[in-house]
């Protein structure tokens, strides 16, 4: 099953807001209905944005009537403008949007154009699946048979095309015959951790617990925790990673504990155009979604809350970035990049 | 307005599992009565524990139909069981059992013990609102104008009769003319903090605002925390102090950003008798509390969870312990015990 998927005229994807309670899937026939589906979170995942990207922009090529090279390129950049605009924060996604804009302006007419598109797009979700099993076999050697490990928000098969990144080295290791098992942080405002990592995971049949978040602290300190392994929406060049709300606070406690905290991501998500953490655009959400769980009011009418969609883990909490190119310390990005 | 109060035949305590969408009061007849509000958390916090439990068996001794000291004693004592096997932690509650109990025993006749049993569950409550005035004129002088708290669950009147512990120390600074803020964690799984910490706050007029438990690390990063105030529930002889689950998370990241770390608690909290924190008995709530939220299921049938009500933080975490009798380091408690 991918996550996300394009099939003739249409782009198929999972609800993930619909998720644990039903599997549900959401057709998209243009760009707007792409963006709306990115913007509300029915896709979400940094990899499986930027393959949401490009689908969206083949969409707005293969449906266009438009009959000449300039306006077909007018239309595009207009979806383009669009898709960009739904998320700051994962780089994937501009990425994406921009491989298939240098795809449709290096091909000569319309028709041409239009495959470019596509290809390029479905390019994009087949590499991705690719590069999540390299990640996977790259990091599923720094895992060992009877281990426990930590994650946070879904790094899974639902925030990629398929297979996952900090999932997939779970998944990895566990196809190779280590029985490792899984301590899923719910991961507030939006549950991910509890209504997806939990989701996926036992649909494989990978043991997983779920915690809420503030015990990570308590349960790094009483239970063996080998390893913490999260996923990134973006990777500064010196190393520090932006990733779900919640992730430099586990930093944190697995540095204190002596626990390996390791950020596993396609090389994709590392934006060498960005020296360092703090310069990595981080969205704020709305307020509503930390104000109401499932319908219900928690905080009191008039209080204010705050919601970033993510921070900022500073690249000297992080052991090691498990990528497809190899696993490298987060100081030593570059190597990933050398031809 | 008091938390829990004990009129005539009853006793009246506001429902806190129906805050802040409604101030709703629950009227308890009997022990039994009151056993369920505190096992379903309609009163919780450790000092407003120590009140229920007394008013829990003043409640026997004035409905009893006993009229020999025997029988009363043996009425008494069941519901003094009753009370102590409804939550394991809070050592507050076993104290106002003792207490109502010491009372009872040295009485004469049966008209006196049930006067001594209501005496005394009175005189606990008084006791408790004058205790939390004197932690809050103590702890008020660790703040400064302009400073802003960070503080998690909720140690606030609700926790306690009225007035509340660090909440209590936040009130005082503010009544002293000394403009502080407060950030309250939202505390998954029961959102004490969003629900009530919040709630009594903006009532008063000091402003706050909630966040996630797991925003926690980034907010400290970003923001200037001055201090991090919380309550407890229980503290062993050498400072390490049992508090809500999610309170040793933030005493590891406080210390990695420099920032004070104070628990606020009467005396009554601190157990001589246990010699260090893995000695205090941690309850463990029903799994449901973190797999539904309002209703709702948030992880997936058959995902195992985690929830211990409570976590442990050891003494060398905590700056210093805000007492009625002063504010001392958590290696000196005994200081506060010399008459």
């Amino acid at each position: 099953m991918r996550t996300i998927e394009l099939r003739g005229r249409e782009v198929m994807l999972i609800d993930q807001t619909a998720l644990p309670e039903k599997v549900k899937f959401v057709r998209c026939r243009s760009a707007e209905d792409v963006a709306e589906a990115i913007r509300s979170m029915r896709i979400r995942g940094a990899p499986a944005l930027a393959a949401a990207a490009g689908m969206a922009i083949a969409l707005t090529a293969m449906r266009s009537r438009a009959r000449t090279r300039g306006n077909l390129l007018r239309e595009i950049r207009r979806s383009a403008k669009l898709i960009e605009s739904t998320r700051p924060t994962a780089v994937n996604l501009f990425v994406g949007v921009r491989r298939v804009m240098e795809a449709v302006e290096s091909a000569g007419n319309v028709e041409e154009m239009r495959r470019a598109a596509v290809e390029e797009a479905k390019r994009i979700a087949e590499e991705d699946v690719e590069t999540n099993v390299k990640i996977g076999e790259n990091g599923a050697r720094l895992l060992r048979d009877g281990d426990t490990v930590m994650t946070h928000c879904n790094a899974g098969a639902l925030a990629t095309v398929d297979y996952g990144t900090a999932l997939g080295v779970i998944r990895a290791a566990w196809r190779s015959g280590k029985k490792v098992s899984v301590i899923a942080c719910e991961t507030r405002p939006l549950l991910q951790g509890a209504r997806l990592t939990a989701w996926e995971l036992k649909r494989d049949g990978i043991p997983v617990t779920v915690i809420t978040d503030n015990m990570a602290g308590a349960v790094m300190r009483s239970e063996r925790i080998s390893a913490v392994i999260v996923g990134a929406d973006r990777i500064a060049a010196n190393g520090d990673t932006a990733n779900k709300i919640g992730t430099y606070s586990l930093a944190v406690l697995a540095k204190e504990h002596g626990v390996p905290f390791y950020v596993a991501a396609p090389t994709s998500t590392i934006d060498m155009s960005v020296g360092k953490g703090e310069d990595i655009p981080i969205e704020h959400r709305s307020p509503d979604e930390v104000r109401f769980i499932g319908g219900k009011r928690v905080v009191p009418d008039g209080v204010p809350v705050m919601n970033p969609a993510f921070d900022v883990t500073p690249a000297w909490l992080i052991s090691a970035i498990i990528t497809e190119r190899g696993v490298v310390r987060p100081g030593e990005l570059k190597k990933l990049f050398r031809s």
